[in-house]
Parts: C-alpha cells; sequence; structure tokens
C-alpha cells in the first residue's frame, strides 16, 4: 500500500523584494512524497505562520498539528484524500490557521495521486472532460483615466476579451471620477469585452454607502461588482443583493471552509463566488463549493493571483462544469510566481485556457527557480529542531 | 505619550505532559511594557502558532504580522486599543491565526491601561460597576453513572450549585445510556442546582439525529444542550432552535470574530452564546458581543478552561450586565494554568464569583511558576532572528 512518506514544506522570497514592482513577495511551496511518486502544491497566504500550523507541537485535541493527520496515512485513492481531510478539519479545528497550510498540502497530494494513477487531476474529481475557460485578467485603475484606457487597450491588443478592474480610489466619494476611470476602461477594451469591477471592501458593511452605483455597473455594462463589502458582513451582502439582485455580487476569495462559501450563498445572495484553492482548504474544497453554486444555478471563479501551480488546482476543482466557464488569469511573467513552474498554462488560439492532458495537476515546477528563493529556516522548541528547510533535491 | 515598547511572548509547556492527569498541556502568556507599566494576557489554542503570527515576515498588504500593528503604538485610553484592533483585523485579514495571538495581546493591553489609569478593566469598557457571577464547573460524564453521581454529589458538597456535563460517549447512540446519566447527575446534584449539556458536535449538521432529545433535557430540567452541531453549520442550529427554542441551544467557543457571534445568534437561533476571551480577538470584542446579545434578550457565558487571568479577563468583558449572571469557572489547581497566577477568583461566601476591587485585570502572575514552565525558542529565518524566548525578569 502507498503511504505518504514526506510532506516538504519550502519557504520561498523574493529577494530585496519591491511591491511597486511585483505582486507577490513570498510564498509557502508543498511536495509530497510516498514510493516513486511526487506532487507539488501552494499554499496562499502568511507562508510563515501556514509552515507553523504544519510543525507545532500538539497543544489540546482539536489542535493538532496539520502534519500529524498526513504523514503516514495511506493515498490509494481519492478516498484517501477526503479521509484526510476530514481528519485535518477535526484534529486542527481550534488552529486557525490549518486551512491555509492545508491547501497546499492537499494540491500537492491530487497531484502525485494524479500521477500515480496516471489520470489528471479533474478525472479522480469525478469529471468527465475538461472545458476550456475564458481567462479573465486584472488590472487596477492606472493613476488616470487617460491611463487606464492605454493599459486596457493593450490587454486587448494582447489577446484579452475580459478584464477586472477598480480599487486604487474606487468608491472613495467621487462617483464622477469613478464613472470617468470606467468610461475609459470600457472604451480601451471595446464594447464587446467583458467587464468586471474590484471595490476591495471600500463600503466596509454599509449598503447605503453603494447609492448611485447600479446606474454605473448598468452604464458601462459592469457585470459583477467584487467584495463592496467586509468578506463576513453577510447582512451587508444579502440587502445590496436585494436590489441589486445577486449576479452582481461577487465574493469568496478570503473564504477557508466549504461552509463560509455556502452562507455566502444562501445568505448573503452573493451569486458569483470566488475561492482560492490555496486558501480553501484545497482542490477538494473547492469542487465541493463549485458543485454547489452550479447546481443552484450561481456562477463559480477561481482567485488565483499565484502560481500556474495553483491556478491548475483551482482550474481542475471545476474543469468539468460546462456553465462555469471564466477564469480569473494570472499574467506577469516578472513574479517569483512565474518563476517556480516550468509550464504555464497558455491561452489557445481561441483565446481560451485549457488544462494540459497530463496526469496529476500538469505542470513541471522549476527547481533551479525555486532553490535561488529558497529561504533557509531553523525552528527550535526545547531541545527539539521542529522544522529545517529540508533539500530540494 | 505612552507608547507601547515591547510585547514579550512566553510560550508555556507542562515538563512530561500527561492528559490523563491534566486538561492543559500549553499556552501563550503576553506581557505588554509602556512607560513604566506592564500588563499579561493569554491566548487560545495552537500557541506556537499563534507565536509565529505575532512575528512572521510581512507577505502582503492583508498578511501582515501582527506585532507590526500593535508595536510603537499610543496607549492613553481605550480609543487606542480599538485603533489598534481595526488596524489588526485589516492588515493581518489574511492571516488566519491572527485572533489568536491578538487575544493575548489585547488582554494585555488592558491590563496595562487599567493599571496606567488606575481602574479596573470593567470601567474602562464603559461599564459603571461589576456584578457578581454564578460559577457553573465542567464534570464530564464519568465511566459509569455511580460514578457521575459521587462526582456531581462532591461538587454539591464543595458548593458547586452548577455544572455542565456531557460528552465521554453522550449521544453516541444510546439514548437509555444518556439517560442513566443525566439521571445520575441531576441526582448527585439535587433538584435545586442548574445543569447544562454539552453535546460536542456529536450529531455533525444532522438534526434529525437529536430526534427524543428534547423530552430528555426536559426530564432532567436541562437548561441548554452546548454545541449539538459543528460550530459552521448555521443552517442546523436554525432548524434546531425552530424546534427546541433558541435559549435551549448554547454554542461559540471556538468563535473568533463579532461577525460570527452575531451569525451564530441572529441566523442560527443560537441562544446561549458562549465566547472565549482568548481566541474571540480580545476583551473588546468580547464585550461587543455580550452587549449585542444582551440587546436582544439572549444568554451570554464565557469560555475559559485555562487560568484565571483568562477568566478574570472574560469576565470584565460582561462585568456590568446584571442579566448575564452565570460563568464558566476553571477549578482544577492542578494544572499549569493554575500555577501561573498567584491570585485566583474565589468564591464569595455566596458562592459567586466576584472580580477584584483593583487596576487592570487584578490578577498578579507568579513569575517563577512561569519561569518553570518556560520553553527556550528560537526561530530564524535566512540571517535573521524572528524570535527568540525573552528574558522573564
Amino acid at each position: 500500500m502507498t503511504r505518504i512518506e514526506a510532506i516538504d514544506l519550502f519557504l520561498l522570497q523574493v529577494p530585496d523584494f519591491d511591491p511597486a514592482r511585483d505582486p507577490v513577495k513570498d510564498t509557502l511551496l508543498v511536495r509530497a512524497r510516498a514510493g516513486q511518486y511526487e506532487g507539488w502544491g501552494e499554499g496562499e497566504a502568511a507562508p510563515f505562520v501556514s509552515l507553523a500550523a504544519f510543525v507545532t507541537p500538539e497543544s489540546h485535541s482539536t489542535s493538532r498539528p496539520v502534519g500529524a493527520s498526513v504523514l503516514g496515512q495511506p493515498l490509494e485513492g481519492p478516498a484517501d484524500i477526503v479521509a484526510i481531510t476530514r481528519r485535518v478539519l477535526e484534529d486542527s479545528m481550534n488552529v486557525l490557521q490549518a486551512p491555509h497550510v492545508y491547501s497546499g498540502v492537499e494540491m500537492a497530494l491530487w497531484d502525485l495521486l494524479g500521477k500515480k494513477c496516471e489520470e489528471p487531476v479533474y478525472r479522480l474529481l469525478g469529471y468527465d472532460r475538461a472545458f476550456a475557460k475564458q481567462p479573465y485578467v486584472v488590472i487596477p485603475f492606472a493613476a488616470t483615466p487617460e491611463e487606464t484606457f492605454g493599459r486596457m487597450r493593450q490587454a486587448r491588443q494582447a489577446g484579452y476579451r475580459a478584464v477586472k478592474t477598480g480599487w486604487n480610489g474606487f468608491g472613495s466619494g467621487d462617483i464622477a471620477a469613478d464613472g470617468a476611470q470606467l468610461a475609459a476602461a470600457r472604451e480601451g477594451l471595446g464594447t464587446d469585452a467583458r467587464l468586471f469591477l474590484d471595490a476591495a471592501r471600500i463600503w466596509g458593511n454599509d449598503p447605503t454607502a453603494t447609492n448611485g452605483y447600479g446606474a454605473l455597473l448598468d452604464q458601462f455594462s459592469v457585470e459583477w461588482v467584487e467584495e463592496p463589502f467586509e468578506p463576513a458582513a453577510l447582512e451587508a451582502y444579502a440587502e445590496f443583493s436585494r436590489y441589486f439582485g445577486r449576479q452582481r455580487i461577487a465574493a469568496g476569495e478570503n473564504i477557508h471552509s466549504v461552509a463560509q462559501a455556502r452562507h455566502l450563498f444562501d445568505i448573503g445572495g452573493v451569486g458569483v463566488i470566488q475561492i482560492d484553492c490555496g486558501r480553501v482548504g484545497g482542490i477538494g474544497a473547492a469542487r465541493d463549493i463549485a458543485r454547489y453554486v452550479d447546481r443552484r444555478g450561481g456562477q463559480y471563479v477561481n482567485h488565483t493571483y499565484t502560481s500556474h501551480l495553483a491556478l491548475s488546482a483551482s482550474l481542475h476543482a471545476y474543469a468539468g462544469l460546462e456553465r462555469q466557464d471564466l477564469c480569473e488569469y494570472p499574467m506577469d511573467p516578472s513574479s517569483l510566481s512565474w518563476a517556480i513552474c516550468r509550464e504555464h498554462l497558455a491561452l489557445g488560439a481561441d483565446g481560451k485556457v485549457e488544462l494540459p492532458d497530463a496526469p496529476g495537476l500538469g505542470i513541471a515546477m522549476d527547481l533551479h527557480a525555486i532553490q535561488e528563493h529558497l529561504l533557509d529556516v531553523e525552528i527550535r522548541v526545547g531541545e527539539n529542531i521542529l522544522y529545517r528547510t529540508p533539500n530540494l533535491a
């Protein structure tokens, strides 16, 4: 029987990080090993805290280290991953950080299992085939509408037909300025492109502050407004969706359980559920949410701004759901996230993103780039070395 | 102006821990210093992961270390703590572990501020006076009803008039066995004692599994059943409360935000909200929840199984709410939690617990006992020492 022999955690960081140049400073990569197989995953966010949740000493029966629920477990089929997930949720219930590190671990387990079974992960998840998704890219408002126009035109020329924009001042009071930015974005993209807006929690938990914005969304054919409120403001979401319709609101990137997604959808009336596979607890949780939303006529989309390993994991989770035809697509080749993958999910001739027809997640990692970003970490508690950066080889 | 100069984190552990002998294995103590003042707090749970959340390198704008929002901030009055809390919630939003460590930090800030202002914390929180609370102690089902009877009789003779019992097999199928245990508990305690039941999530998220238990609660005058379902199963709680009434359900010990408490109360119909001050984000969050519940006719009670420092913090949070007259009371002097406090909140002649009339939280710490349990920890990331156990002196 194949058992999980090793879970290696690697903390990566960009040397001399400059946030103006680079969207991602650091990350936590996970490598799982069993027999002759290995798999890779990536957790989001606060990688050092996630590492701590994996190796922490046991505290009490619901505060066990995530590692204790994973190492040594059998890994023969999908049911084994489901069993491990259940154990993590129960035994690490009071380790708040657990879902973030387990997201990366669980991705690595699916990747490994896919390689062992010689199947792409989406098939192990119960899908017959993978449907291509239309990518949207993220281009925030620039400093001026003119600049915003220029960036949008550039994106359109590069072949993108869907863009999410916003923040950088959006919603901070001047609705005319917001209108000018949206007008520039729409003009730069063309009338046939899809446009989404990220409000970045600008209205806290006050739905009345959104007065007038419905008309603005209509005027520039903005399909949805993302995170108008704080993630936990279910009451504000519910009120907003009563007036704007549920398909007009997107949220969920901060979610870290299936239950939270259900509450956003059922109670908050959020029609577009955005899930980060590196936060929610992994591919299985994302798949369960996608199916829940899809069956109820909602829209599901990934939230991914990290690597194409995480992107691939995110897409496998809802690959087989034909109606769910969009995906968030990280396109910045300047970053750490780009460097650590040897392969990337490129756009096809039709402008869509397809999963590779390969076992597991289908993304080969770049060990050289990983080594270049690898931090040397050591944690000592009493006389025990709790963690030391493992060898990559 | 007084500014927060140091936050020292101490990881404590029982040497040669035996869970059969001791309920608490480890804990995270926090000492805050500003000018000539110091304050103490205690966070729950998974202390090492919480420590990591305080010292972690900054990852991105919503994944900042908790320490960065606290150190160097002004601390002149209650509004300063509110401002720090807001900053932690925003800047560490994607550090899932943040509420657990901040709970301990925030307690220490209130303790310090109380000493500086020469006021008990409850006055800084806006209460005129502190009402004594009736303590209940936790005595789980023993192996047999006879043993359960004996333990309950002992507790009654020791002066306790309220007990929470349960788990250790409760609800696992044999309703007659559950009835025999409850009968023994009621007989041992006497008819005038208050009795509560902890179901320890035995029914997962399935309200139909609770069939027949309503009659059992009535028969033995059990006031509430605690955590019949998983903490996030709002839908199951809502269904249960429709049949049993909201005052029959208690939950909330795992909560780590004000919003989660509101959802349990408003959506789940949970009438008895149980808050652990060491998990929820500190005294301010607990106070806000207590007021919310109190104004709407619900019941608020603390969840405390750790030290009397944490107990005192928990009581300050709802000290001024006269109708909220119960408190959970940790009584085990064998544990680490007992040892680290020099003073304890003893029962008065009327059997009730009163807060000391002293500045801050009013609990002096036992530095000698702390030193005896102190773990020597060192965390190195690259060339930086991120954490090293500070000196107690």
